[in-house]
């Protein structure tokens, strides 16, 4: 393990992403994205009586999925590494309590899953673990209730407003396996510009996007010509222009790689989404279930990954404050 | 790094605790460990307008008063890991934007403080990061606002409660330093035996605790000789007698070396707070202010600290869901 600049560690072990599972909901699966995702629901519930209780389901079915594709059960996992947007958590609390894996919670709103895979890198390439689970989740039912209003009220949403991706992805690191590997990890500062509107969070986090995607450049000696695409979680279609011009003018051309999985997640004309896609699942979906599987047939081989999230709650808003955004980083690399 | 039985790593680079902080509200000021703590709080809000903004507040200067003990500034400060109580841990994502210091964000409910020193301990035993900053923090008025009812109710408390510290706690973990040691960590499963009452924490939260402590024994092939402490974070009177008569029934006697921070923090005859202390800071505080320098003083050689969380919110409660608990377990030591 080598810290390389300010905020990068460079994982001197291999640590291969062995496989991953997504579970998207009805209205994911009515976009663009629906044939790379292991299963599309029907609807919101599938049979549960609450939306909480359906998210926690769509989490554990993910990572029971991640089980059968991958041949291992949750005694070859040493310790699982998960975390959602639901208040302390509870998708991944109740998801995951029947796996008798030792849990580690972690919090890092929507950019929670590549948190998950940053610290689940350290535990494999240090040699405390062989293989990591993790595994995040997000429910638009759930998240709306949450965050801003009923559902049942039916709100106008404006156009700088994304949709909060119902859906679960999961991922196993593993010190054994061909690649595809994570290579280095840019865990991210806390950035506030001082954003305020909560229907605007693409505004808010992009600037967290371009701090973390500038250092991990800086750290490692790389530019924007190393890798094949550079990919933001959700910063959707607002987010995604302010975070290419942001680079753009500090010297960072990224514009013709750059993907971000909240424009990619929904058909801008048809889905009404506004925005587009955001949540832990939209990162975690279509990383496990696109861009995992690109890297595994070798289309792309070099990807760097920077999901980010606005650590922030409905409290906190009304009580005037601005939004502070992270972004972590993994660079996923085939040999 | 070696991975010891089923969950427990040994850490094979030494990892000295440099330094902690702790900074207490005004109930605490008045029980029987005050004088263990850096600072105590007058009033409940800290010149601040919210709760949630006081809680911030005293969790910054908590982490401001570590950097003034230990003579490190945040520039020194690799990576911070930290979580809280709130709703998406504003505590921890507030008090520590303007440190510009790389930041992980954790949840382990009451858990929070010894899962960010599980983490901690390995960026620094693998070489990954020099120093490491922990923190955690909760609040009475907004815990009880956030998870029960609100305060301007004044509604009655049963027996079985228990009072959420007001407080923050925070560590420097570092590859330098002359102890004492962090030498092991066992992060713990989530263990649910069907206790609904959100009024009874203690009782949900002792099985965690037992279980993480028996799984490191046996990991490590110690006994409760071994230690001079054997410490739980917040189990309160209930959980302690739960958790002594549980270890008893599986054969480890701990009683004569076993102290619960939630006992330690408040009067029982003076202070009515039913069942002991609770919260992120129980454990935070009482590790930071008195077990901490008991180990600086030689005082105490070798302590096992198992914090446990209750991982619900009020929503799962609401929907009738049981309470899982989980206890993550640090072994700190001289040398």
């Amino acid at each position: 393990m080598k810290k390389l600049g300010n905020q990068t560690i460079r994982l001197d072990a291999p640590v291969t992403i062995l496989d991953t599972a997504c579970i998207v909901g009805p209205k994911e699966a009515e976009g663009p994205m629906a044939k790379y995702f292991d299963k599309c629901l029907e609807d919101e519930f599938w049979g549960e009586k609450t939306w909480e209780k359906a998210e926690s389901k769509i989490l554990k079915e993910t990572v029971s999925t991640l089980f059968s594709k991958s041949g291992l059960s949750s005694k070859d996992i040493d310790y699982c590494i998960a975390g959602d947007l639901l208040n302390q958590c509870i998708s991944s609390s109740f998801g995951l309590r029947e796996t008798n894996i030792p849990f580690i919670g972690v919090f890092g709103a929507c950019s929670t899953f590549a948190e998950s895979m940053c610290l689940g890198s350290l535990f494999v390439a240090s040699g405390a673990a062989n293989n990591i689970l993790c595994a995040t989740s997000s429910h638009f039912c759930s998240a709306e209730k949450q965050f801003r209003f009923p559902l049942e009220l039916g709100n106008q949403r404006p156009p700088s407003s994304q949709w909060t991706v119902t859906g679960s992805g999961a991922s196993i690191l593993s010190s054994n396996g061909q690649g595809p590997y994570i290579t280095h990890i840019t865990p991210g500062k806390i950035v506030d510009l001082g954003i305020t509107d909560a229907n605007n969070m693409g505004a808010a986090m992009a600037p967290a996007f371009v701090d973390t995607l500038i250092t991990h450049f800086n750290d490692t000696g790389r530019t924007p010509d190393y890798y094949d695409a550079i990919i933001s979680g959700d910063l959707g279609y607002i987010g995604k222009d302010i975070a290419t011009d942001l680079a753009l003018s500090k010297g960072f051309d990224i514009k013709d790689k750059y993907y971000d999985c909240g424009v990619l997640m929904f058909d801008k004309n048809t889905q009404d989404t506004h925005s587009g896609g955001s949540g832990c699942a939209c990162f975690g979906t279509i990383f496990s279930g696109y861009f995992y599987n690109e890297l595994k047939k070798h289309n792309l081989n070099k990807i760097l990954c920077i999901a980010t999230g606005a650590l922030m709650n409905a409290t906190s808003s009304q009580q005037g404050e601005s939004i502070p955004g992270i972004a972590h980083a993994i660079a996923v690399e085939n040999a």
